[in-house]
């Protein structure tokens, strides 16, 4: 019986397997588009791996994925460098960008504190925040970081880690989602959004 | 603002957002969990599909994939090599060898007849399976295709062909699902259900 693939077949597919979001059937799925699919695909897909491998790199000041340190954001004298908006994860930088409304700069944490993962305040990228805040220049630090436990911990964490500071922390308001309906808003949230409530 | 990623991360999210099943969100996840994971996860990854599009090649029998032509299953005598079950693609082998009820032999027709998208009989592998009959040995034609409408014109195609030829030209049982449940089957499977009733 053939119950095994080959090994350079099972190879690939358990090395997409592996990768965050894909499950067996499609890791299994990918390995054959890319066996059927031609040269070119799959080079093209090894290739980009190897670039961004060589290429990318972490901003020294924010922690952000970048080709160039300090990346674009910090090196742009445009941006307010009185502001920084500490995110957990690259990719929050590119949600945030996309509201068009900050125009601080962000500081990279790398996760969130996850006791069950074993990740404490050490493993995130703090030391270089309370280096960014040695001088004058932040006037505000926003934590928005994601609006769950490991979230909710972090943010109470470095709440009181800077509030000693004399720097004005703030955090993203909770509430209901625009576009929303009420009757299926949690309660947590419409909680939230109740003791957040403002004039209009 | 910075509302790009750097050339080589939209590199490397581009080349996963364009394999199936992974959408924008998945590849970014996907780019930046490979960017932050390490060397080793990133060029196994490389190295695997690499070393796959080195190795894998088809079949010349059967047509599908493996490291060694003629395939594990087409070169081993303990098969029973009068049956061929004629599939889409080559995962669908893996499905057929779990159930541990075949013994035959494959053919891989890398597809199926599809004028949406303009595959046609002349796109598949059946030329390779007419030359498979043209001895005494094959005595059953297993088509196994997928139960669609694509599937379908496929099997009605291939038995019309396959017919004429004197072999014997058997499809796979529709049916309810081992497991389910009668109010919820849809009319055509219940129809085909009952159509197939067996003496208990």
């Amino acid at each position: 019986m053939a119950l095994a693939y080959d090994n350079a077949i099972q190879r690939l597919i358990d090395a997409f397997a592996h990768l965050p979001g894909i499950g067996p059937k499609g890791a299994q799925r990918i390995a054959f588009y890319l066996l059927s699919a031609g040269d070119e695909e799959s080079t093209n897909l090894a290739e980009a791996i190897a670039e961004a491998r060589q290429k990318v790199r972490f901003c020294d000041i924010c922690g952000n994925v970048c080709e160039t340190s300090p990346c674009p954001v910090c090196a742009d004298p445009r941006r307010d460098h009185s502001i920084i908006c500490v995110i957990e994860e690259p990719k929050d930088v590119m949600s945030i960008e996309r509201t068009r409304e900050y125009h601080g700069v962000y500081h990279v944490l790398g996760g969130a504190i996850n006791p069950m993962a074993n990740v404490g305040p050490t493993d995130l990228n703090i030391p270089k925040l309370l280096d960014r805040l040695k001088g004058d220049e932040v006037k505000e630090i926003i934590l928005a970081l994601d609006p769950n436990i490991e979230g909710e911990a972090t943010t109470t964490y470095l709440s009181r880690l800077l509030s000693p500071l004399g720097i004005t922390v703030t955090r993203l308001a909770s509430g209901l989602p625009v576009g929303s309906d009420l009757e299926y808003a949690d309660e947590i949230t419409l909680g939230r959004a109740l003791a957040g409530r403002r004039e209009v």
